[in-house]
């Protein structure tokens, strides 16, 4: 249901191509090479499907931007976007080398960056035809502007996040002994779609003792009174951008032990997330959160960094994980999800945080208290 | 909701490890490098997420196969069809580096086969560690094994295609004058996951000038009467594998000139379908549908290949398209879905059929009569 978008053209400035080819020009690229994905629906608003046939957008260090396209996506990508950009549209037909038209129109690059997303099939073709070109990731490029969210980004993201809230607000009462994780996956998938995401992008419920497996899915498995529920959902909503927070639920009454260490969890979510704010480094904010738990003595079963940027991807820059010295600043949107999980049980909180010009603004606003249901 | 899976163990058997490393060997590839998709799914049942953290399966020239996995997904690892293969599966935490630890045990390979669909990001960093070898696409490996079917798989590709069949029943009651594209769009949607698809692959409802864009996906276009509508959807089953089929349809009596070139298609697609059987080359099952369009001089408005092969990618091999003279064989499956789009309208009839012992089976039963609603 991914092909079910709308674009705002304030959340795709068209502006934005010109600042890109700065960007190419400034880091001594070539040209840079963007296949259907998140960075050529940053630069366009072209929502296209990645597939074997190459839809490529160039734009080159000297010259003019052009999007190629196959033949029979031509009328689509008029209809799109980046139809708005004056970009010229090359389109090839079935039996014709798209790669053949780019070597014709690039001569020989010394260097180009691909999508970091680009299938190892265009990757390997690219190489083929710049035999010379050293090839770099076009994160080098785009990630500098894309971890900066404009106000409306922003805005997007809040709607995402306000979107999965009330999800979250619904859970409860898909959580009941006798149910298993795969039914209440369901309709936790419903609702995310009937709260105005365009797509269900993950479907985390992991009661007892899959609780304390971060990245389990779904399962059979039938929900026990006693159950200890992790659910961590997310989805990408018609602007392209994403959300995901992660609630931690009981069935009943949980056992003695997990009421002691949700304390530590709660506690040290909450003082990252007031950690966040400009000037602070990423991996800072991953500090308070595993010193608070390392300190009741729980370091050894928060194994995962304590979040990810968010924006277009669900996960991109910045990671908030130890060796990311990277200085927070204004727009940068990120989770702050740390998570204990010592078996037979386990727990997460997450919420995602933006960094704002004096401090931080939570994107999810559930309470974290355990819910017991 | 990709993730709501389950796995049956003759679609994924045990032994098919054995194999691909022999084709390992025979190609003369030093190691297969497969990162989550379908070429991991083939090989070990294991429907993993692509991500940014490294989950890679290497499968060595010489020596025992590994899974390397993020710590945070092991557990899942361990739960999945993959730990019945008796690979040892390595995880890597949060702070250390997945490539160090492959560079660690495969030392220097000459060269290397990589997933068709491994994102840029792994690709550039497999290229470092091994800065000496040949890259491959592990199509070279794969695509001979995985482009003919088991039974196992062709009864799984049977079922995909009668649930999508069963939706194809139900389109008509939403091709109404005064309705959008983008609401039969989310009903078909809808419909797709209730005749048990576990994912939606893609919803096409092109009516009027759209039915003329063969890749349009919905649009807030308000159906009319008189509207040609083009309707091509397919879903991923439970258990992997898609389905793909394309019906067009009316809403009333459609234009006069319709008819004529429509009556065309339905004999073109016909017979390409009935050309299709082991000894043919793939080029010949295109160049029967083009001969018959062109012969009734609408071949400028066939605009794309014949068909593509299916199973657990939407497109794979064998592509039915000129210049391919693959000669099918028993197990092979794939769509036969000429087009022709002269404006302002326009039609496609898709199935999917596989190759059997002494001809084809079409694996989409649903009448291929033009529908007026």
């Amino acid at each position: 249901m991914g092909r079910l978008v709308t674009t705002d053209p304030t959340l795709y400035p068209a502006g934005r191509l010109r600042a890109v080819a700065e960007a190419v020009r400034g880091k001594g690229i070539g040209a840079l090479l963007l296949t259907p994905g998140p960075d050529l629906r940053y630069v366009t608003g072209y929502d296209a499907k990645q597939l074997e046939r190459l839809t490529c957008l160039v734009i080159p260090a000297e010259g003019d931007a052009f999007l190629l396209v196959p033949q029979l996506e031509l009328k689509a990508a008029q209809a799109s976007p980046a139809s708005g950009l004056g970009v010229e549209m090359v389109s090839w037909g079935e039996t014709t080398s798209p790669f053949g038209i780019i070597k014709n129109r690039l001569q020989r690059p010394e260097s180009v960056a691909l999508s970091d997303r680009m299938w190892a099939l265009h990757v390997l073709q690219f190489a083929g035809i710049f035999p010379g070109a050293e090839q770099h990731l076009a994160s080098e490029v785009l990630s500098p502007l894309r971890v900066r969210k404009s106000a409306a980004e922003v805005q997007a993201l809040r709607e995402a996040g306000q979107a999965i809230d009330r999800v979250h607000a619904r859970v409860p009462q898909w959580l009941r002994a006798g149910t298993t994780e795969r039914q209440a996956g369901e309709k936790i998938a419903e609702a995310i779609l009937g709260e105005g995401h365009a797509t269900v992008d993950f479907v985390i419920v992991g009661s007892g003792p899959n609780a304390a497996s971060p990245h389990h899915e779904v399962s059979d498995r039938v929900m026990q009174q006693g159950d200890v529920v992790v659910v961590d959902i997310g989805g990408t909503m018609p602007s392209g951008y994403c959300s995901d927070c992660t609630r931690t639920y009981a069935i009943g009454e949980p056992p003695a032990d997990f009421a002691k260490y949700y304390a530590v969890l709660k506690d040290a979510q909450a003082q990252a997330c007031d950690a966040a704010g400009p000037g602070v480094q990423a991996q800072e904010v991953d500090r308070v959160a595993r010193g608070i738990i390392a300190a009741a003595g729980y370091g050894d079963w928060f194994i995962h960094r304590t979040g990810h940027g968010i924006g277009l991807e669900s996960h991109e820059d910045p990671y908030i994980v130890e060796g990311n010295a990277t200085e927070l600043e204004p727009g940068m949107a990120f989770s702050v999800e740390p998570g204990i999980y010592p078996g037979p049980h386990g727990a997460r909180i997450e919420d995602i945080v933006v960094c704002t010009e004096t401090g931080r603004e939570r994107l999810n606003n559930a309470p974290t208290d355990l819910v017991i249901v």
